[in-house]
């Protein structure tokens, strides 16, 4: 059996009793689980996270949308969180016995389906995007919601399926494929918050570091520290190895020290095998060689 | 669901047909999965490793002992490795949602029904064992198959369950609860064997070592460099890094590096997390955060 995660963000965090029937008719779907979900008022939206073989998981998202078109009203909603849309993203995260171009047909296959039987446009982003300029999530939803009638009419902004219009309360959707992300923190022994900012900015993809991290400083001021905070949003051609040893060498230039790292929420098991054999240098393993992943893999006979 | 694993030692490694109708016997049993199994014929002797649940696998350790009982005579079997039964050992190992307590009386309870199905004696051994004196298997072992009826005269070694002689052809059996055991090699970028069994004798238990590792120094003939090959049986207490930290640190002492390190056959997920865990002094993190460790044991919801 494939395991592939997926990530739906609903824009709807401050009704409770809205968000509960969504998570429970998703959870309903056979052959899905909820591994974890949680709402941010502020944000006014609702991170989900489901795991399933691709035909359950798109299931869910059917019945996802058809509980959020009914609910959420973008009309009506405010939120810190830029959106476009009730369903605002779907991301498909390749976790096990399945590739990253897989997980790209299932976003087109499930982004076709919600855009004829919702009438909703949807735009795939990421490793399912139909063009190089519309691989960016932050580009799709430029303008949001209340932008989006007047974007949708530039012919760049043609959706890649579904209607040239927005959806008159669920406006438009983007469904993609990507690598997991993994949230990625590293605290300093110091509360020089100028160290963690020049650390970040040394890092960073954006301003000349690693590829795959996006990271700041920040300081967490009730005790004291500073910290880097991360996402790393491709842990195989980015491991978590090159981070930490990178953000420690960096700290060290300026004679500070790590105090811990943290992952916030959930991490692929293979995330933190590269790490151990990186550090073991285990030149010749394989994750055939995981207990838990043969176990998932074998069948009765090996 | 909980996974244990269970790894019998059979005294059979000629004979592929008997070999073959004795994994397939155990394959058959609903619930339990054959992980790898291989036999080695200078020690006339197969390792099959299962995994599942304590019931499926209790089922599959008794068509074991049939299957086994009906082809194996040790009146007439030689082989290079240490045996007293037909099947010699069975170890049930805790993986995940179990503990070593679930494992022990899993051991009891199925050296209760094979002794009194077979009329093997059965001896409890390492976690399972009824007294200290007969935890080590190499003590139980001692004599083998042709001291064994001896050895039993013995009040000291009357068996846990069964009858007070051997199975005239099987034998006795050893069924007992451990640790997973980790077969754990360092190559060293040297040929000198002499560097290789100092670095052995220091970090091993038996001359003055880390409590869990069993170690010697050998060498590579064909690649021209040595190896510190190691068993490591408890990964909780004698983690993984803290072996290779020290082997390196030993290297160092002689101008000599590590060259990688390699892990033989299977390991449990729970011990490359925990050396990630290490390395990246992730000081906060659980099991629970690994996402297939929380699709295992979720249901439909969070």
């Amino acid at each position: 059996m494939a395991i592939i995660e997926c990530v739906p963000n609903v824009s709807e965090g401050r009704r409770p009793e809205v968000v509960r029937a969504i998570v429970d008719g998703v959870a309903a779907t056979p052959g899905v689980h909820v591994l974890d979900w949680s709402s941010d008022a502020s944000h006014n939206r609702t991170v989900i996270t489901l795991a399933g073989d691709a035909g359950p998981l798109q299931a869910a998202v059917l019945t996802l949308f058809h509980l959020s078109l009914q609910a959420i009203d973008l009309r009506h909603h405010q939120g810190e969180h830029p959106r476009m849309g009730a369903v605002d993203v779907v991301p498909f995260v390749p976790i096990e016995g399945v590739t990253m171009a897989d997980c790209a047909q299932l976003a087109r296959e499930t982004g076709e389906a919600v855009a004829s039987r919702f009438g909703v446009p949807v735009f795939l982003y990421e490793e399912a995007a139909s063009a190089a300029s519309r691989r960016n999530l932050e580009d799709i939803r430029r303008g949001e919601f209340e932008g989006l009638a007047l974007k949708m009419r530039q012919s760049e902004w043609q959706p890649d399926f579904g209607p040239a219009a927005p959806h008159p309360s669920g406006g438009g959707s983007a469904i993609g494929a990507r690598m997991p992300l993994i949230a990625y923190n590293i605290n300093l022994a110091t509360d020089r918050l100028d160290v963690a900012r020049k650390i970040a900015a040394a890092v960073r993809f954006s301003s000349g570091g690693l590829r795959f991290v996006k990271a700041m400083g920040i300081a967490l001021e009730d005790r004291g520290i500073v910290q880097v905070s991360m996402n790393l949003t491709n842990f195989e051609k980015t491991p978590i190895p090159r981070v930490f040893e990178l953000v420690m060498r960096e700290a060290a230039r300026y004679g500070v020290r790590v105090l811990e790292s943290e992952i916030v929420g959930l991490v692929p098991s293979a995330a933190l095998v590269a790490a151990a054999q990186w550090y073991l240098q285990l030149d010749a393993f394989t994750g055939d060689q995981v207990l838990e992943h043969r176990l998932r893999t074998a069948g009765p006979h090996v």
